[in-house]
């Protein structure tokens, strides 16, 4: 087997360019570290294109010799090259000698969407993946990356989603208006705000709904502000606001709680009857 | 005024063992980086003991100057230094021209808590600041650090936990019988598992209560298992599990809901008697 040992081979600087959200946007490819998450995408259905891995790193560790062996036998090319040629390609310190080539998951944008989350100027890429794993958890249909968002396929988003990425619809919008066109039929909007009268937990959140949640430094931008009902997380103490990942979670889960417990009023009729 | 230029000057010296937590233990201090946090600390009611600061990087900013200047008429030691010596003392890369040594705040333990939060080998130094925000802002009573969590006064806690930790009584405890000690009167204490059949919000959270958080990587002790009845938070799709922050707040904020929106039954019958 042939080992890379040139950080400036063809396919390792082609892979490189994954690094950079321009890269990223013109391939439609993102990468991958680690065993953990390439199983983890891989046992959601997204293959990878390429793979790069340090043999002797891989070696001491059976799932990861397992799932080589697996992704070999399906197709998948698998490039051994030097600890040095993978420093190149990772973010991580230790990224577990295996970075892989992705592409960027083609699942279907919901029609019928009773959650929608709205990720608004949110910058940092820990949070924005933080909330699309707590996304999926409370059974969001798809997130939007409103303008002025962190790309999504940032690596530590994709490191902060644990496998979210590869399960939930995700869409990144240039515009407000691109925004608006993926909410159909129009479904009432709410924003986390602090300054909202109106508690999060005061809204049925059985009908179809979108929430969007406004980065941390900046908060919400005025598009965002002017096609929402403002909403508020009530806090007690000093504190002045919360994580946005967490706010999100709270509200997320209230939506949650409330369709687990109580059914919309048209379904419990129809159970009545 | 006399500049510090040198790394090996005593006081430099004597900070700089705040940055291990053995040295923050036995001076019973810890650092604080950044304008914001300092103040935060300040309108807190906490006073820095020394503050460290680089005069060129402070005199462009006016709220940090009249922090400064009110400081120093309140008496604290206020120390010129070279970006050299600053950096020594500092964990993060823009330290914005300020560090300051903070006595470990001694609020009071609450004796009857209605709302205790027990991390339980939580070692994110991140999960755990974020955890202390979050707990502030639902209405937390007081935050124990069990056995092999992270140290509240380690740096990313603190910055994480927006002035958290100058506002809410934390007590750290090597032991589980020191846990206990601190729980009086004995209070039915939950712990959020990824196994549990009940649901968090099938609790009655109005009465007193301790919720225990463990770890993401480790989950919660076996110790913490034996003294808790296990919660769950139901998820969708094929998310495995929540971020430890996250599932503390969504848990922590349940609690809230319900203290705000249904008083313990005898409080309510007192109103309607």
């Amino acid at each position: 087997m042939l080992t890379i040992t040139s950080t400036d081979n063809p396919r390792v600087k082609l892979a490189r360019r994954l690094r950079e959200r321009r890269g990223r946007a013109k391939q439609a490819q993102f990468l991958l570290e680690g065993i953990r998450l390439v199983r983890d995408a891989v046992q959601s259905g997204v293959q990878p294109e390429v793979i790069f891995f340090v043999p002797d790193q891989l070696a001491e560790q059976e799932t990861a010799t397992t799932l080589l062996a697996e992704l070999q036998q399906r197709g998948v090319e698998c490039l051994a090259c030097t600890p040095a040629v993978l420093a190149t390609l990772a973010e991580t310190v230790t990224p577990q000698g295996i970075v892989a080539v992705m592409p960027w998951p083609a699942l279907p944008w919901p029609v019928n969407a009773k959650l929608t989350l709205i990720l608004d100027q949110v910058r940092d890429p820990g949070n924005a993946g933080t909330l699309l794993r707590s996304a999926e958890a409370a059974g969001v249909d798809g997130v939007i990356f409103a303008p002025e968002s962190v790309d999504p396929f940032n690596d530590k988003s994709v490191r902060a989603g644990m496998g979210a990425h590869f399960r939930l619809p995700l869409r990144v919008c240039g515009t407000w208006s691109a925004v608006r066109a993926l909410l159909t039929p129009e479904p009432p909007i709410y924003i986390a705000t602090a300054e909202a009268v109106r508690a999060y937990d005061q809204v049925d959140w059985r009908q179809s709904v979108a929430l969007i949640i406004g980065g941390e430094a900046t908060g919400a931008s005025n598009e965002a502000r002017s096609l929402a009902q403002p909403l508020t997380i009530p806090m007690h103490g000093r504190a002045e606001s919360l994580n946005a990942a967490i706010a999100g979670a709270i509200i997320l889960f209230e939506a949650a709680r409330q369709r687990r417990n109580a059914p919309p009023a048209i379904d419990s009729n129809a159970t009545c009857g």
